[in-house]
């Protein structure tokens, strides 16, 4: 993929965020995206998992009723069936058009949450990804933020589908240190932005740290 | 695994029935497990996709509504996931307790759907099947069957499920064709019958080839 965005002809950029819960991702996600549509620019938000009407339906399947119905395997496999789906239906069409793609989460989100439930998956994650997913993000910005501040956030506004955040601040830790961890393996993507600032100054440095990357 | 089936204490066996659509294994499948029954051995009934409550939600998300709507890669993986959870909800603790597991359906029919669709896609079905499954049956009955025969008979009894029937006797011949060289491909567990004559006599035939491999 080129660095180029926005322009018609040329292949859009691929922009993730990523970060534990009550990070502040999908807020950042969201003004990143309101900021370039402000600017002229053409840009797409969505989000993981969903963002195309199939892998929405199949969201729905794995988030609403009993959580502990599918294995940890199953569950990657369905969470793999909706990103092929949004990839195809949603990600590669606008990146063809020369669309910026701003995802709230990724394919780093299942390294995380899958690799985090069990150790021994992490392999299965990768080989899974690279046989049926293969495209990585151009960028990829990890919002760290401290756990328990995190935590905290995330309870605030915590709804149904949000099962993930009840195992506490314990859980919170070995995310942030999974998704550092993932930041120094991929460290050509990752940027590594720090979320305990007010919002307008996390926006601000992500708005320009995307500019050094990528000038409009 | 063994092949002694029935005896607590011992592994179960496997065994899957494939054939073209109106080649008769579903009812093939279902008079086998009730003669066994009747001989008072173990044996558990089942089919894919679906066959546990988990895959049975995900063969309901596929085969109803536009199946237009996934990709033959999007279908493969919710598949594959349907047999994950089916494979360690309902057969492998069946067979872990000594009972005959006899499933319509099983991994043949993705190698052979998804195949087919798209011959590019058999490597990475088998890839798949590799990654996230690894389990075959012990045996494979494939019920070879006349593709015009099996289609008239398919479209008698055809639900709105049945989409895969849609597509007249060429695809039939296709996916004899298919079937035949899966057969010659696993040559150590697959039986190929005659499902050209009447259902006594395949099932007679299905019950002593049965006993061959694997006596009470």
């Amino acid at each position: 993929m080129t660095k180029a965005a926005g322009k018609p002809g040329t292949q859009g950029l691929f922009v993730s965020f990523e970060g534990i819960d009550g990070s502040g991702k999908s807020t950042q996600a969201r003004r990143l995206h309101e900021g370039l549509l402000a600017e002229g620019r053409q840009a797409v938000l969505t989000r993981e998992p969903g963002g195309s009407p199939g892998a929405e339906e199949i969201r729905a399947l794995v988030l609403q009723g009993d959580p502990d119905r599918w294995s940890a395997e199953t569950e990657l496999l369905l969470f793999t069936a909706a990103r092929r789906d949004h990839l195809e239906r949603l990600i590669r069409p606008a990146l063809a058009e020369g669309k910026m793609v701003i995802c709230d989460r990724f394919a780093d989100s299942s390294r995380m949450y899958q690799g985090l439930s069990r150790g021994d998956l992490r392999d299965k994650v990768d080989a899974l990804h690279q046989l049926m997913i293969g495209t990585e993000p151009d960028l990829t910005f990890l919002i760290d933020m401290d756990p328990a501040a995190g935590l905290a956030r995330a309870k605030a506004r915590a709804t149904e589908e949000e099962r993930f955040e009840d195992f506490g601040v314990a859980l919170q830790e070995r995310m942030r240190a999974g998704y550092l961890a993932l930041a120094e393996e991929f460290p050509a993507r990752f940027i590594v932005i720090d979320g305990n600032r007010p919002q307008d100054e996390v926006a601000a440095e992500i708005r320009a740290r995307l500019e050094e990357r990528c000038p409009a």
